[in-house]
């Protein structure tokens, strides 16, 4: 299957300029980049009209799934949202309430643009069919727990890295040092150094947690972490709200990545991310929207805005690769990071409206920006959003009336 | 036209607890709110299926015809901005080109639950027409100029607000201290006095500004314009950012409000608006989106998530009522403030899918609020916009099409 996208305003987010051109999409690959591709041989031709093409968003952190939990709790601090709301609840969920609620989750990401996400929770397996049944990107964070012993965790890590641009791949990490219990760090700890590979966890996120982290182990839990050895092979940390000058030189140090939640920060009155400092230490900070029980809107637009308000210095196209680019790294996927010949084609189509005399198209898409400005979302060369449609083969309300029913059962089990 | 609202959750921003029950609408006024109202003699029952109800979003500034001017200029800072992109194309403009881009911002505050705006652009007659036409309620600043000099100034502001709760009502201004030219400034205090009417002019916005109004004249623009007499009845400034204590106190002397543009302030990279520390000094806070040429989206979802983002501290209920009651009451709009017996039934209704456990359904609402949790707007009693349409006796694409020739048009000249 061929597919031209032709007369496009292309970023390719490689910092090269704008181009104006199209893009020759063969199987799951981007094939060519240029001016008049011949259309010969083509199966589907589409007429870009001068919109712009991107990378899709990444979403370098989420946990989809918390879409049964959506508009709850609001008003607790991080903690107290986790103990009271969350936690009681996710001990009702099944793997298959898993599968259902991330469904509805991934419906939305590909409406928003976002052609990808890191998701960490429950039932790994269930987010990753539930995503690939949708031809939707998924990075899972696998944890040692009571269904993933040592030996299946590096099994599912092999099993799922094994086969090159497959559409699920497979991290290891744990959900923070507040909740990290012996066992789990243990294990975790041995898998790393037996698969050298990357760790990633929230990190940092309140200032009660870096507290308590102090009173349990007299260090910060970047310090934590790291004097173990869990950043050895790199990672990534979700949330990164207050590092110290020591933090910041231990992430570095290592080349672990800091992902940020501007929304979800914002819900549960965290603080704010330091996104500024972290460029200027030379940091590739990449953005993600967190479960949306602590941000309704699934919505990178929304997360430029809010990280941009509190950062104004930050030039747009800077913030612009953070959703895409680096999001994409810091997720290891680098195949879809740009748009390349050879790599895969997970791009999106934005509205041409949303610019007119492109002093800066990247500050035109940052500011002008919101979900209405999506008029495509390809993922692996498959067009599953077109002109406001779902181009899915599966009843997008049966998935809604599916996580309500997942709903309105756990909030009956934890009123009884 | 008897209108029953049923089984709705109803905040009426008159700071008493929330409601579960019925609004009646009789003509285009609230004649009842209460529990089980009688469906006797109803003309049309609207289930609201626990769904809430809130005054619409008042739009408290706005250049709503700068719709023609959308998406261009970006990066450049206010003063250039202004003077190098918009004020050559503005030249250019007919009151017919008005009226066609007022309608396509019109029909897009339907969408996005915003029941009014007070709109400081040429050709204000134009502006209140495509408003009416569409049964929108628009508040016009009236300003000095070569088509409305001082006695037609007054005949049109004693025209407009002579009728009690019309759709139009008109205020008197001036764009600011650093356009403004002796003749429009003397002739606008006279009708100020006059008439003994509050004034309303964007002030403070940036930096520049100030110290430009320094060299000029010695003094800030507040003290500028205070020390003429032009708040000597009141009124309001737009975006106020470069404060000093001594502007707060005389704004707070003479009664003046405050509206802040909080997503105008991040395109144009103004600065940040101290929104906590006016609160502090007991100012009520309106919020307005702007012109759309310097603020695409118009949606005050976006405008409180990004205000919340610099002042974690004001809780929610506060945010919510600055962008509906105090923006209602800076325009000076005290019939559809709040929802009441005998107010105006400007009203819209949001999904409830937003809140489920109700620990604060403000912070609800403004954490997990966007434009399509908006199920219905009503204005002066009448449903525009219901479930994802809009119910106008205008062809809406006909109005982007009008706007879009309006700019092309308009392009063209200034590139010849």
């Amino acid at each position: 299957m061929k597919i031209l996208l032709k007369n496009a305003r292309i970023i390719k987010m490689d910092d090269s300029p704008m181009l104006e051109g199209d893009i020759l999409i063969n199987g799951n690959k981007i094939e060519k980049i240029g001016k008049n591709i011949d259309e010969k041989g083509i199966n589907q031709v589409i007429n870009c009209e001068g919109n712009i093409l991107l990378p899709g968003f990444k979403n370098a952190h989420a946990h989809t799934a918390m879409t049964f939990l959506r508009g709850g709790g609001e008003g607790l601090a991080l903690q107290d949202w986790l103990f009271t709301y969350c936690f009681p609840r996710e001990d009702k969920l099944t793997p298959n309430d898993v599968y259902c609620a991330t469904k509805v989750g991934v419906v939305e990401y590909i409406q928003a643009g976002i052609t990808a996400s890191f998701d960490m929770y429950f039932f790994p397996i269930m987010i990753g069919k539930a995503s690939e049944e949708l031809g939707f990107r998924m990075v899972l964070q696998g944890m040692y727990n009571s269904y993933t012993d040592k030996k299946e965790l590096i099994r599912l890590y092999n099993e799922y890295n094994s086969k090159e641009n497959s559409f699920i791949t497979y991290q290891v990490g744990v959900h923070a040092e507040y909740t990290l219990g012996d066992e789990s760090k243990d294990n975790t700890l041995e898998v790393i150094n037996e698969l050298k590979i990357p760790f990633f966890t929230h990190i940092s996120e309140t200032e009660h947690e870096v507290k308590e982290c102090y009173e349990r182990h007299g260090v910060s839990p970047v310090k934590y972490f790291a004097d173990k050895g869990f950043y050895d092979f790199g990672g990534a940390g979700y949330h990164c709200i207050f590092f110290s000058d020591d933090d910041i030189k231990i992430f570095k140090e290592k080349g672990v990545s800091i992902i940020t939640c501007p929304g979800s920060n914002q819900y549960l009155n965290d603080g704010v991310c330091p996104v500024q400092k972290y460029l200027d230490n030379g940091f590739d900070v990449a953005i993600g929207t967190d479960g949306p029980a602590s941000n309704y809107d699934l919505n990178m637009f929304l997360e430029m805005r809010i990280l941009r308000e509190n950062n104004p210095n930050i030039p747009a196209y800077e913030i612009l690769k953070m959703a895409t680019r680096n999001s994409a790294l810091a997720m290891k996927l680098n195949n879809c990071d740009t748009l390349q010949e050879g790599k895969l084609a997970d791009i999106i189509m934005l509205d041409s409206n949303l610019i007119s005399d492109r002093i800066d198209i990247a500050d035109s898409i940052v500011t002008n920006g919101n979900k209405d400005s999506v008029k495509m979302t390809m993922i692996d060369g498959k067009i599953l959003y077109m002109n406001k449609k779902l181009l899915l083969n599966e009843d997008v309300s049966k998935m809604y009336e599916d996580c309500e029913k997942v709903k309105e059962r756990i909030n009956g089990e934890i009123l009884c």
